[in-house]
Formats: C-alpha cells, structure tokens, sequence
C-alpha cells in the first residue's frame, strides 16, 4: 500500500492532464537548469515539480506559507528526485530558513508564490542575483510587490506575471478560489449556505469567484468594495452592495478576498452577530485582524478541527482556518484541474523565460498572450472539445471593414 | 479539552436553535416514556437524543446504517445518560444484533430511520409490539416499507411519516442532500465541478436538490428519469433529459438518487467515460451495484480517502463512499440546521403519538400540518424573520368570493 | 395576406404540438357535444377552441377577463365555425351578456377560466344545469370558487380542476406566469432588471416562478407570504422575506400573486418609492387596490403604452395593465409552448367528463393522474426525448423491499 | 395629451437618473460647441441630444441605421431645439443623405455608432476635419474600424473608445444586450425560452450577457467561439461548447454576437431544426446571412410582426428583425438605465475632448479611467448607495507591502 503522500500525487497525477501532455511533448523542455519553487507544498504542486523535473530540471522546492505544507507529500516528492525543504507548522524562522536553503542553490530560475523568495534575492540574498535568469509569479499580491521592486529600481530580473495570464485570472482566481473556499468552509462547519446571509468583501475576480459559488449554494450575498466599478457590477449580479459597517452585522459568514489588511476592525467585530463565521481567502492572513481578534476575546477554544471559536461580548465568533487562506489552511486548496491549468501556465512561462531571459528588461511583464491561448487550446483538446476557426472571409472582413 | 465527540455535539448545539427552544419550552414532554431510535449516528442525530432525553424520556440509540456511526460521538453520548448500542465498521450481524438489543427496552415509541427497526417489531420480536404506541418514520424508503407492511395488514401500530411533512421533504431532502452531496463530493476528490458533466439519476427531491446545486457549482447537469413529469420538469429546469444508457458515457460524475437498484447495469458500465466518479446519495447501497462492479475490475484499491479505483477495461472508474449514501459515509451528512429542522419535526411528532396513540388507527399517517407549520414558524422567529398574517377583510374574500 | 387574426392563429399552430398530436389521433373525439368555453380570448385559446371542434364538438366561446380578449384573434376564430362572443374594453355588463349568450346554447360541457360562467350557470342560469355535463376548470382561483359551492351544497355536476393536474400547476404557474410576467414587466418599461429590488407578493407556484425570472435576470428577489412553509422556502432560495409593509418600501418593482385582495394598503402606498412600477400576476384585478390609489392620486395620466403614472404625495407610482393580470393585460400571455400543455389536459379532461360523467360525483375531482402522465410523456415525444423505464426486477425490489 | 414621441421622451427622462445629475451640475458644460450625433434615434438617445443641448451645445442628429429610427421620437425631439435629419424604412441612399446633411454643420465634436460619420468625414467629405475636435465612439464595430483608419494613418482627430470604458463593455454589452436580447425574442416570439437549446455564437461580452440570460430564463446554453479562452470560459460557465455546424442543428433559438459576417453557412442552415429562430445582436446585419437564406427560401412570409418565416427544405427557418440587431430593429433596444451609463459615459467623454483635443494625438484612445469611475461613482450615488473607501493605512499597505 502506497503512503498518504505517494496516493495524493498518484491521485492528481490521473487529473492534471495538461501537465501530462506537457511531460510526453518533446518540444517542451527544461535540460540543464536549476529551479527554485516556492509553493502551497501539496500533491499538486508536487506534480509542478516532479513535471518541471521531468522536463529535466533540477528543481528545489520550499513551502509559501508556514501553515499549507502538507508532510506526507513534502516526503514522498523527495522520491522522485526533487530536493524539498519545507514542514508544516513551521515556525516563522524555520519558514524563512527554507527560503533560504533554496537560494542556497542558486537557481537559474525561480517559481513564486507570494514574492518571499524574489523580494529576498533582491535583499538579503543579492549573490543570487548572478545565476538568475528570470521569476515566474503566480498570485496578484506577488506581483504588486515585484512592481514595487520594479518601480524602486531594484529589481534585477525579468519577471513574468502568471497571473496576469487569462487562462490564471480568469480561471485560478474565480473558478478555483469560489469552490475551494466554499468547500472549506462547508467541510469545516457542516453549516447550511442556502438561506444564509453572506458577505464577500471584495469583488476582484476571487471575490467574484465565491459569490457566484455562495449565490450557487442557496445563499444571500452582500458585497464591499472600495472600487465604485466593481461594486456597480456587484449590484448588477443581484447582490446587495454597501459599507462593510453596516452590512457585516447581518452576515452569518463574512469572507474576506480584498488583499488589504484589516477588513474590519474592531468596532464592526462588536456588532458581530452571534455565531458568524469568518473565513479568509486573500493570499496574507491580515485581512482578519486576528490580534485584534485575541484581545477581545475573553475565552479562545477550538470547537471543531480548524475551528476557533472565540469568546467577544458574550457572543461566539468562529474562524477558520486561524484567518490564513481557508482554501488551503483548512482543506485541500484549489480544485486540481484548476491547478493543472495554472501551473501549465507556469511550466510554459518558465521554458520562455529559460529562452528569451537575454532579451528581455528587467521588469514585470505581462504573461504572453501566445502561450495563454496555447494552454487554453491544450485544455480543449484534453477535452476532446473542437472549436471553429475564423474562415479566411472572415478574417478579411474583421481586418478590411 | 473536550474529546471529539463532546467536542463535536458542542458544535452542532451552537447551530440547533430549533431543538434548543423545544429544549426551553415547558408544552413540549415526554416524561415517562421510552423511546427506542435507529439513526444515523452523529453529533446531530446525538443532539436529537439529548432533546429528548431532556423532555424527560428514557433514550436508547442505535446506528442505521453499518458505515454511519461515528464512535466518538456515541461514546459522548453516553456521558449525557443516554443508552447506545452502536459502532462504525460494524458487521451486519453486529449491526442487527444492535437493533435486538434496542428492542430488549421494550419502547413506546420508536423513532426510525430507514424502518429496520419497526419492520423487525412487526417480523422477529413481535413481543415488543405489547408495549409500542406509535412510530414516526424519517425517510421515503421507509415510509414506501411500512406503507407495504400496512397493505399486507401486518401493521399493528400508528406510524407518522416525518419524510411527507413538507418542511422534511421540502427542505432536508432538497437542500439538505443537495449541499452535502456535493460537499461530499468536493472533499472527497477535490477536482473541479465547474464545466462538467454530471449525471443525476432520480430527479425526486433529492434529485433536484442535487441537479440544483451541481448546477450551482457550474456543473453542466443531466438527467434520468422514469417518471415523465418529472422528466419534463427537469428539461424545464434547463438541464439535459435523456436515457441513461445515452448520458453515463458523457458523465464525469454519476450520482445516484432513485430509490431504486441497479440504476447502472454491466453495459453501461462498460461505456463510462475513464476517470468517472460514481456516488450514490439514494438511502440503500443498492443504487451502484457494487457487487458487479467488483467481478468486472481487474484491479481495485484505495486511492483516496473513501474512494475506491476499480479498473475496469483499462478504465478508472472511482467510487465513494462504497456506494453507500456519500454524504453520511464519506462526509458529515446534513448540514446542522438541516437536521434541527427535521428533528424538531421529529420530536414534536413523538409527543403528538404520546398523547393521541390511543384515538389513531393502525396505518401510515401524513404528517400533521398544524405541526409542519408549527416548525415552519419556529424556523423564521428563530432567525428573527416575521411575516404577514391575512387581514380578517382579506380571510372572508378568500371564504367568499 | 392574412389578416393579423389569422397569422396570429398560424403561428401558434406552428408551436402547440401536443394540440397538433391530439388532432391527429383518432382515439381523442368529442362528436355531438357543446362546449361552452370562457377564456382569454387570444391566438392560443382560440387554438383550443379549434382543436375541441375539429374533434367533432360544436363550441361557443367568450372571454374571461374583459380587457384580455383580442379582438382580430376573435373574428379569425369565426372563420373555423366557433361561435364568439367576445370583444375587448367591454363593460362589465357587456362581459356578462356574453357570458349569458353561451349559457344560452346549453352546453353538455364548460371548459371555464376563473369559474364565472359555472357560477353563473348554479346561479341565475340554473335551467342549463338540465344539459350540463361536467366542467374542466383551469385556474386556482376558479377551483377555490367551485370548492366553496360544493362545500355550500350548490354544486351540481362533477368538476375536474385542471389546475391541480403536476403537468398544468407545476408547468402553467411556474414557467409560464415567471417567463410572461417578466416578458410584460421589460416590454411594457423597457427597465433594466438587473441590481433591482423586486417584491414578489406570494410565494404560491406563481410567485415562486415571477421569483425564479426575476431572480434570474439579475434582480434581487424579495418575498412576502403568509404560510410560514413558504416563507421557510423562500428563505432557502436565497431570496429575502418579510413584512410587506417593510419590504415594499425597497421595492422597484412589485409583483402581486397572492390570490387575495388589497396586497398593498394606504398606508403602504405612501411608503412606496418614487417610480416604483406595481404589477399583477395574480387572476383577478384586486390584488393592486386599484380605487384606493385612484383616490389618493392627485394626477394621472398613460405615460407610455399600458402604464399608468398615478401621482401621489409628489411621487410617482406607475401601474403596468391597470392592475390586471399583467401577462394577459399588456402583453401575450403564456408562452404558446405552456399554453399547449395546458390545453393539451383541458382537451384531455373534457373527453373524459364526456365518457364518465355519470359515474362521477357532483364534486370538484383532482385531475386524473394517468390523464396527466400521458400528456407529459406526449411532451417528452414531441420533443423528441426518450427516458427510461424500470427493469421488472426494479419494480420488484419497490414492491417487495 | 402628449403625442407618443413626447411620451417616450417623458417615460426615459424619469429614469436617465445620470443624465438628469449631469444637466443639473454646473460644472458639467458644452457651450458654444457644435455636436454630430449619429445614433439609433429613439427616446434614450433623443434624451441624450436634449442633454447635450441642456450643456449648451447646437446639436445635430442623424440615425446609425436605416431600421432603428423612430419617427414619432424624432419629431418630438425638435421640438427641443435639436436638428434632426432621420426617418425609419429610409432606403441605405437616404441614410447616407443624412449622414452627409449633419456633416454639412461642421460639428466640433462627433458622437458616433458604428463610425460611419467619422469614415464619411475622413473620406468623401475630409473638408470637415477643419472644424473637427474629437470624436467619441460607442460601439465595438466602430473602434476597431476607427483603429483601422489610425493604423492607416488616416485618421485625422483624436478619438475616444467609449466602448472601451468598463462603464460600458461590462455593462451594455452585458447586462443590456443580455436582458434586451431576450426581451426581443420573447416578445415577438411568445415562445418558451425555459428547457429550449439556445445556442449563442461568441462569447464576448454580449455573448456572455445573452448566454446568463437565456440561461436565467430556464434554457440549455450551447456556444460557438473561436477564441480558445473565451471557450474555455463558456465551459467553466457550465455551457456545451462546440463547433457551430455540431451545435445548430439541436438549436431552437440561434443568437449571433460574433462580430464577423455569416456566422451561418449554406450547409448549417440546410441542417436547421424545423422551426429554429434566428436572430442577430451584433452590431452590422452581416452575421445572418440573409442573402443566402433569401436565395434559399422556397417561400418567404411575414409570420408575426417583426417575424419573417423562410420555407427551406420543407422547413420553417424563423428570423426575427431581418437579421438586423434584434433588441433595436424589434424591439426597444437597451434598457433605460443602460444607456444612461452609458450616455453619462459619452457626455463627460465629449466635455474632456472639447477641453484637452489640443493636448490629445491623432489616434484611439481608451476611455479615461477617472471619469470612468465618476459616472459608477453617480451611479451609487442615485441608488443610494455608499461604499467603503481605504483606510489610510490599508492605503500605506498597498503601497509598501
């Protein structure tokens, strides 16, 4: 019998069927180059590696966030050759001794989940700056860092912006974050959504994600949002839309996905109803304000696995997932298919950077729409879907007109 | 620290307000009684024996089904006075000796679910009939079973059917099923929903509560059916209506909710798409016919948490849960509020049996209206939602006009 | 060129296919019997009332509703040999003495929209009881009328409420009053629905289906009922429910479909919103207190075809239809598939009362079941849609189990 | 009583609440400007006209196509002091007539729909581009033709993409063409949308609004695409997806929004269900092809109004509007609130032309993004509605993050 961490790879494996025709495309390739990860470490992202490795890269891999490495699979990836530094539970120090472990290496190029392992190669880690080639980043809040590098002046590398990629931003962010953060949620509380009232704050394309999915399950959904466009479109898909202040005293669960910190604040916590549940699904867990959070509270206990219930004013406030990425903290993250399409995303983004890195600036690009489109033809035919082609009328017509 | 099944029933106590008003209100008795009860056994269905134990009745518990018992819980169960006789992965033989041993109380009512209990009153241990007063059954399976036992006149005691009470069947097998299958099923794979195509066999209540929130989710959903209304309501619900033998090929996720076994045969196994992933959500394990499945696998293991790989002419085909009911085996079944609904329908129909047995005839009953809108109205005040009442003008026009 | 009348008529020939199949199969007759139909007299009725005589009766036709007759559709019925006796902007009084001049053909038959004309005939008419048959009786409203006569010891002929037919209330009410009543609501106000608050007064079959559209063309539903199971079921889909007097306020748009009269009163009124558009789906015009928001209105005046602007303390209230079933009132009724349903059990049923009449009771019948699977499974194969059956050993394992 | 134009006018100018803001805020101005304004002429746009004419501009209109002019509309709108050269049925040399009569105004500003004043204006009549300031265009056709005559170096003033405003492509071609679309078809149709196989060709914005609408209103959604992403994101939506000659044959309604000429061939349409609609919501009647299915026909009739029955093959091919833009040739084209934004859009778009053409270059430029969030910022503001804005903190962790 397979360990744990082998059966979740093998069962992934079986469902990212992009990265698979990835591996068995001879054009594909990666020979001769060192690469750094740093990533949520589960069987998913395991397969990115043990794909890149396959592609034949040496590849080193760390976690992204102290709490969503998985342990079983961190082993088991050792045994298909890739050098893994990274366990749950991790202190803050520990997290960033493995960052550093991985710089250690001396990567040609680095795959990012978050920045950490950019921002400190451009910092505390400028040697490595010599061997790097290029940086792939995955998440929005990454790559706003990387552009502040950018506009700072320090950085040194051409970087590729995965997630502005539309087969990512389109996809990862609404399709994935919106089941994922349900299924969270419902697993860990075992509560009705229909019926519920819930408020999503935030109405970028995560938040839109888990409204659409809220609004699928049964629930009322309330928006917050800071950009006036964005929350006239709220208002168009038929949810209530108004001031976080007043709409969060009504949630029976508020979710955040604004990648600010301090969604609410401690006057909105105090007109909490009794019972809400919070929940986060921005990528840094300060959108709940947790201290805050722990100096209210009078008790603290967790009351169901990855549950915390807390004890304010003589209500129960309930978080999950400590108020980190509930996706991930407190389940199985993104739904694979989602995954498989984000890391061929990446996978094609590095063999472009591992080409083109001499010819390139070193600034934050946008991900090349080519390649975009190579993976959504790539996801169609895996589906065995055909679509039609512009006949050659009318391509001359939209050209002429 | 509370262990997990105090832990567990803490949790589910927070969210059972109907039960905790019945609980508080001094109309609702049931001193002296003992009640004898086969369900589903969980935190949920442990809160529903607390209740009663608290109305003053004498409470004796067994699970319903081999798979559904959750040991903790029935270990903490105890501790609150109540007698259990249970345990998971227990044997059949194990199990019906549970079920005698519940009869050895001698109860005067009996709460069923899925009717092994009464149906073995009325066949093997007809002594215990001396003392039985009634019988208020769960589900439409067992209701079809007792109505049976009525037509054959072998029914010898007043039985309410919970399951045709309208906030049941409205409610718990719509909304209820519906999440947690879906749950259940998200959890248990963590693969995408959206853009698929899933087969719902059965469009009864639960059928629909499924279609609905798979559609939610943005699954593309089909449809089997026998009944031809249903099978119109379905197709003008928007989904795909068909034969069976012509959607399973096209399914990426069976799910079955008939009533009925055998819903697949050899043939359309044989047909399934590679990578099909097969749930049942119907109350017996006879809807997937796993016996078949087995001698046509050429290999078979573990390859998930509850989900089973069968190999079958070079194909995956995944099954949950064993083919027994997904959410209960392979998850935590309803969802809370979900369950302090029908349980409340529960408890006030075992008072209304404790006070008219002796005035009812020996045959299935509906569920009394009175009752489902007494719980209908507990239900909106206990979320703080009041409604209109007819005027007196508006009464007379609607006995008038 | 044909005149509108009769182009209206072929249109519709084209898309009731179930009427089509019935005029088509020999076993369906009706020869020697008179039929008195009252009904909205437009394009799709009059459909009916030519396949009732092409089915050999000799049928007298009015209309049910004064406004809803259109009157080129009545002089085209003409040219098939249907008597008519109908107009449009009758009076009350001309609306009666039409009702009278069919009752003066003595019909074997009524086919009756509302039950006027059946009233009519256990009342003032009493002589053509003589002849009377049966009556095939079509809405909710008109069943609740007969009930009360049989309740009374008036009624004297077997009536069958085709109302309660699955294939008619679960179809008609929902699909067809929910696409309809939006159709009439967008045309007649060209308004985007989308981010709009709209009321739905009742939640019955009709409420739930104006909700569904509404719903699903963007808007925010919110609900009032009186029946707590309703309100319970509003609630799980998502919608918002209350008091009216504290929703209507909100409201952009109201939509009645209760069943009762004066669904909104003074003091509502002077809460509305300014531009509110107030709209009825409900059978008759009593639902929007029409006199009492004469009364209060300063001003008043067509703003735009079939909407009436009524100022009232400087804001203005429009009225969609003069507060008369808004579909039938200000746009095309049903959609020509439900209607074909519909008719499609009225036909049904008349053959029916024509065979068993006097083996029936002088009651109000639910609709015969096999009578109602067999226009459902006609539906499926118009469609051109197969389903499936049960296996003998399934119909073994329900009887059996 | 007001004759019918006035009427409309009347009806809108209660609901353009962005225009009615914009006429009342003095720092809104257009004086001494001289404005051409090609548009579909009916009351929304005659609004416009008048709000332009409010600010202090000589305006002068014409229609951008030869069906979508009202009469009544345009001769109402004289009677406001605006010029118009427009009438409906207009033969295409008349269009041009008129066309060239606004020209002969020498406006500083054009308005454009489509862009066929602007082309004129760089081409047949260049003598105008003396006087010519700036121009703001509505349309997706008409930016990409304006693009073309840039791309050519024609293109003499600077241009604003009104399309290109997330004010407007996420709105009007979303929630307008959806709503508007299905507005048409149903009102000139009366038939059921719900359970139907509604197949939308291109899945740009307004394909997207026309599928979650027809999907809103109970149908099946298939999509034809020939963008591998925007395919993908069909699939996700949880629509069939496929090749147009596999999916129009199962089609009961074809909508086309690709933006290309003869989306249909001769070899689909001779494969069409008996009985199909067709209808066009994109912008040019090229995407039907009607010359083609006009030498196909054996017979050809007008059905219903607006509604042209072709007899091909023994089979009734339905189109509605002559394969014009359904939502304008047939019906009333956006809903009122719609073209509100979307007129406040094109307003405040003029108003920056008129101050900064002299700083702008000769080429197409995106819609400015601060007024872009001033016309969502007016749109709150009338709904009553207030957002959230940052915290300056939560700004400091933007920035420095």
């Amino acid at each position: 019998m397979k360990n744990t961490g082998h059966q979740k790879i093998d069962w992934v494996s079986k469902h990212m069927k992009l990265l698979n025709k990835i591996q068995n495309t001879s054009e594909y390739n990666l020979s001769g180059l060192k690469i750094g990860m740093s990533i949520h470490l589960e069987a998913k992202t395991a397969y990115l590696a043990i794909t890149l490795k396959k592609l034949g890269a040496e590849v080193v891999v760390t976690g992204c966030n102290p709490l969503s490495t998985q342990d079983d699979v961190a082993e088991a990836l050792k045994d298909f050759g890739v050098y893994v530094h990274a366990k749950r539970t991790e202190s803050e120090k520990e997290y960033f001794s493995f960052l550093h472990m991985v710089l250690d290496y001396k990567p040609d190029l680095i795959l990012d989940d978050g920045a950490d392992l950019t921002v400190l190669a451009h910092t505390e880690r400028k040697e490595v700056l010599e061997n790097l080639k290029g940086v792939s980043e995955e998440t929005t809040t990454g790559v706003r860092r990387l552009r502040n590098l950018q506009s700072n002046g320090i950085l040194q590398v051409p970087v590729i912006a995965v997630n502005n990629a539309k087969m990512k931003f389109m996809f990862d962010n609404r399709y994935g974050t919106g089941q994922s953060t349900l299924d969270s949620i419902m697993r860990n509380t075992n509560l009705l959504i229909a019926g519920k009232n819930v408020l999503v704050a935030g109405y970028g394309w995560c938040g839109r994600g888990i409204a659409m999915r809220a609004h699928g399950l049964g629930a009322k959904v309330m928006v917050s949002e800071v950009d006036p466009i964005k929350a006239v479109e709220a208002l168009m898909d038929g949810f209530e839309v108004g001031e976080i202040e007043k709409l969060a005293p009504k949630a029976d669960f508020i979710i955040t996905a604004t990648g600010v910190k301090d969604v609410l604040n401690k006057e909105i916590i105090n007109k909490l109803k009794d019972g809400v549940i919070l929940a986060n699904a921005g990528h840094f867990n300060v959108e709940i304000p947790m201290e805050e959070i722990e100096k209210m509270a009078s008790e603290k206990y967790e009351i169901r696995q990855n549950v915390t219930c807390y004890r304010i004013n003589n209500k129960d406030i309930f978080v999950i997932g400590k108020g980190r990425l509930v996706n991930l903290a407190a389940a199985d993250g993104h739904p694979v298919e989602i995954m498989d399409i984000s890391f061929a995303l990446q996978t094609l983004s590095l063999i472009y950077l591992s080409k083109n890195y001499n010819k390139l600036e070193r600034k934050v690009y946008d991900y090349p729409e080519e390649l975009d489109k190579e993976v959504a033809q790539m996801r169609l035919e895996t589906m065995g879907i055909n679509i039609d082609k512009l006949t050659s009328e009318q391509e001359k017509y939209l050209r002429e007109f």
